[in-house]
């Protein structure tokens, strides 16, 4: 090993470099792990939809032995993930033992809480489904877009994270709702909220704010954008966190491929949003907006 | 483990909640495994460019033991998967096992026209591989373009989904499409028509519809869409399956990026679609359509 | 196994098929990998962002020794990558022994010169990471972004493929690059130069031309193209590579959701391009483009 | 790839070279797999001893899923094994088909009837163990002799291959005692009988032969040869199989050390044979054998 | 899934039956892992004979990062198993939090304990290995006996066991040695005391009992057992633990192939006992015992 | 990580440490890797028994695939291991780059020239496994031999480890056969000379010396012992490598469990040695010698 290699080993281990991008959670628990974000996601995949991912065959006689396990293990893993997610966001300057203790069981009652909505995501990820088989004539079946619909994939993320946001989990969202960002290309934020029979076609592009508000029963197509026109700035020049800037979206609403829809708008009840469209203002009830300019 | 957690295993397992996602295949054989789908299209990838994946070396002398390995086991999971994928489908009430002994025969003669299909599919992947070469002033050779062009990866999954639609295999085919779809954020429907020399410039968020036809040497960029324009109802309000609703290409159409392509209008031969151009009309032989409001 | 596979074996392994796909690098050299450039990507990754990815918890004793094994696994198989880069690329019709011995020193020292690169990526990246946590109200803290954001994968990947591009590395930026394209939906061609404090929002559909320059504090939107216009073609019709056809963008500019900006135009310091823009002219400095037709 | 390596690869796929130690399969059915029955021990002490093995962990609640799930998988892939070794074994020149369909059958009944004998195969086993408990003083717990006791890795698959012995299963039951054999050093033949309360102490270098029977509460140590003294011949002087060769050891038995008992003799109730003794005559109820000539 | 085999998983997952063999530490602890213990013995391997396993090649640069690297694995995991290993034994009926909480702590003390002693076990393996290296004339070098020679195994694990044994580690001493017996078909009792100089040539079927104690420059030959004659047992028949029952033996002494020696005697410094024998009897310093019977 | 711990690291890392048992080969090449030793005897396995082991079916036509692969893999990985032994082995104080080449082709000729005999190593093991089916009344068939008779495993290892020791290839042999000697407690050395129909039953314990020499039609039983009876010492009191000490065993011998026979004597052609026997002078041609005081 040359000099110049043993050199580089030395800079890139003082801390003046490595201290631009580290981060040291409190008390010096683990940080979260992506690759075990992944295997959640996985299981819960598993989970929800018996017999289509992990083992692939599921008679109805063992299903219950097959969730039994993997809640179990999803307990496990889920519940020290979010130990380490409140450490990583952890502000306390000398947390006490028993406050860590504290944070343990919280982690498990909040992996508890989370598991205890399953069914109901299974649910609301059923009329997904529905709306998606309804809104696209090449489908055959259930079953096919429950195995290669990106929307199923990038719902399941979204629902599952959202759930996490509600129980005021940090940071594990984000992972969960990027894992799907790159397998997709669709962006929602965790912290969006969104209705029932919810179904995005093709979906390439789509981004989804965090303060966006969609209904039931609505449809957007590959690379329609929910965003902010402009963040308010504090006195210091910097975005104020917090504030609602991203479009409200009523229910039977479709919105067509690339349209961009931008600031705390509304999009009334039925309206029809045309592809390509640029709209920064309300759109009524049942509206019909679309391209003049096509050819 | 707690109360709560074994409640909603026994919730999870209880068919009024998994009903709503469960497929059961006739006669208990096992679903399509989109694991064993990743593994077939890599074998694809070994077998039709010898040498870039899997191996990293492979000379003239023993590139033909290779190809038998690898052709035998594609023979081996392909046709499981296949009779997978026709049971899948099966709408028979109540199968007799001569009838699924005939499916499995089935299955092992696509499996075996779908093989004899390979050297074509190379074939014409050289003229898309060749096509891409030329149309790249930073293209550095053909080496180059195997390696790391998306719309080779993207065209490898096509060609072969299609030709396994055209074998009318159930389901594998739009998985293969997602495949790729999730690596390279191109969206080709297996059933689509493309012509050789097809090439697609960097790709993110193209989507090509299901009942496209596209002719040879065409070349389209980033974020284009052939599309349906609405779907034809019946009765019911549902939309008519098989309907011809997506664009034809001729021969020598270059479509730049994010144009919007929609319903079952004809771009003539040798056309040009500028960018960001929104088409729901027929395009006439050797137009030239673009944007008249840049700046 | 039946005679049809045989022959299809048979055919497939034969020169006259595979020769239209086959690159053999001079002196029975294996290939670069894909596989094996993914596991730089990883190290790369781990040695930048000690505790995020890898190992989930690096105190500060031990950054030390896992950099130093991390950085002597990178030297071993980068160089060896390197070499098969330049054996791929070897033009020579019969080099020499001592030729080839020239060129694994070469790629040796090329190794080693990249690795002493890697204190100032990992200082600019700390840049781009801030420009991302000022650019965005949902972030919540600079670990988030390291963890999560699709801007500092896709970012690591062009700085380390930019760096192997200054070295004169062939092919294997390309693949670095990709492998982020892949991931994120974000293409930025390798050669492209880049400033500091640069951030790419969602990302989805953005594409960095070859010889785009771009200055400092810039900030770019999902589906922003910065393209060619045309290619200037030679006598036989083929583009002419190497010419200046990308745009040049200054210092402080803001491009938004999906707007397209072609050939070697310059977009002035500080200018901000609204959504879904045409721009094919230069735009002055401080100007501001934006949509005159939305609703 | 030099022409001596293509020659040898001539050589060896030359039937006449490879026949010398080919075995196929009646119907082209594959051969039972080595690693396949490692599995199946895996899997068999996991259900056996649950919370020792695999799952580290294993609380009351749960043992009933994880069982569930094991055994189902025990199932699928233990009657795919008894399956090929069936068509191993089969001597009929020219099967019908429905001749293979009733092997499945019988391969499945045969899987089921021996995990039916799993809840009896631990009680026997939960005798063995307190055989061992009791006769080592070194030993601390029963939980310590599950853990590494050789005597119970050696007995678990010696009562497994034992019970699949009696079901008529050719092949496997002697793979699953080799492996216990290259594990431990301990080579039991899975026909010979052994009662309950069994132990062996170290083990190593211990044989016990094929007609051998031992009864209940019988103790050996390392190196003990249960052999046959000389076979009977044929007229052709072959071996005649299935001539009763082997000791019977009657209840309460110790047999120390490297002690060598052959042929078909009785070792008497309550006997204790010395270390290193050389035994071919019956010895006598409660008899004591010992070296004399020890130092 | 049958009936048969759902009855026989309620069978298998009834109390009634698992209880034989379960083991529940307390506090719903995980058991001591196996396969991690495997994973620690490979660790030690690597930190103690830098070089020769893991990784291929080491320069002296570098040691320094790999040792740190492994220590550091090493600490945090074996930490983790002894914590485990003291619940497993922990015979309190109900430990408070704050009992549990200081068991934590002594397992993270006795990790660093043990890893203080890698020095010095480092040492005196390497007079282990002196030893068999002047006792082979077939030993080519060091490195050799390092990298092949079953006593190093052995030694290695009866080292770092007896070295735990010292720190009142219970359980995993036994799984360390037990691991090397399988491999070796040596069987080291981890409590036995071994002096320096110490080798065992070829080795299959060794037996060195609990309480044997031997000195330094003791080489012995396969098959060789030192073990207890007869346990003295207490007024309920059961053996009395903790007694001497195994022999002693001094410095320099040599035993060949297959010798048995029994009880607490003393094999005085400088004796040679011959292959085959049987002692039960002090041998006096400087004795030769042989066999007067071989041919 | 504590102030002990990071002076562990010291001490451990300092090379007065680690020098005691540290190997530096020649010009930093690697050293052999034992787990690259495993992968080249299971490729040997399934190159030599096509079928058995690895893939799990093997008919006519594809044999010759799938050897071409094998012995391609074979041919470069084991090159690569020749190499490092010679590198391993090399006391040139300071080679020249020249000489360094030298050694690379010399590493592949040797690895051709051990290819060659794989054609012969197989018809050898396919008269050892005749000899082991014609010598076991238990035996079923031959495949069952070949698929878990130790006798083959170790047979195996032998022939091809003695195989490159006559091709003069340092260590690597001595690993081969400990890998062996690992799994089924049989240790034969390398160098020792076995003929044709050679047959060890049960096997464990078995250890045969360096400079054996044995004859066709040999069988011998576990326990048995070809061992030296001392070493002539050199001057300076240490053993004079390379002299003939082990015992030669004729044509159509038996020797019965546990026997040892020591020293450079000879045992005539079809003499059969009883079990325990203690052999230390010639046995005659013919002669029967066993045990008179067995019981």
């Amino acid at each position: 090993m040359n000099t110049q290699l043993l050199q580089t080993i030395n800079e890139l281990s003082s801390p003046t470099s490595y201290n631009r991008v580290y981060h040291e959670p409190n008390h010096g628990m683990p940080m979260p792990s992506t690759e075990t974000m992944k295997e959640i996601v996985a299981l819960l995949r598993e989970i929800i939809f018996p017999g289509y991912f992990g083992v692939d065959s599921l008679d109805e006689e063992i299903i219950h032995y097959h969730t039994g396990v993997n809640v179990e293990k999803l307990y496990e893993i889920l519940s020290e993930q979010v130990k380490r997610g409140l450490c990583f966001d952890c502000k306390m300057p000398a947390p006490t033992k028993s406050h860590c203790a504290q944070c343990e069981i919280k982690a498990q009652k909040i992996a508890t809480a989370f598991i205890q909505e399953l069914p109901e995501i299974r649910r609301i990820l059923s009329t997904d489904i529905q709306a998606a088989y309804n809104g696209d004539p090449a489908a055959h079946s259930i079953g096919e877009i429950i195995f290669c619909y990106p929307t199923v994939k990038v719902l399941l993320n979204y629902r599952v994270a959202h759930a996490l946001v509600k129980l005021n989990v940090p940071l594990l969202p984000r992972i969960i709702s990027e894992l799907a960002h790159s397998e997709t290309g669709i962006d929602i934020h965790p912290e969006a909220q969104i209705g029932e029979y919810f179904c995005i076609d093709h979906g390439t592009g789509v981004v989804i704010g965090a303060t966006s508000i969609i209904g039931n029963h609505v449809q957007i197509y590959q690379g329609v954008t929910l965003g902010a026109k402009s963040f308010p700035l504090d006195e210091n020049g910097n975005p104020i966190k917090g504030v609602a800037r991203h479009p409200i979206v009523e229910d039977n609403v479709i919105i067509y491929a690339n349209a961009t829809i931008l600031g705390r708008i509304t999009i009334g009840e039925g309206a029809i949003i045309g592809g390509n469209m640029w709209i920064t203002n309300d759109v009524a009830k049942g509206e019909k907006v679309s391209q003049s300019h096509g050819i």
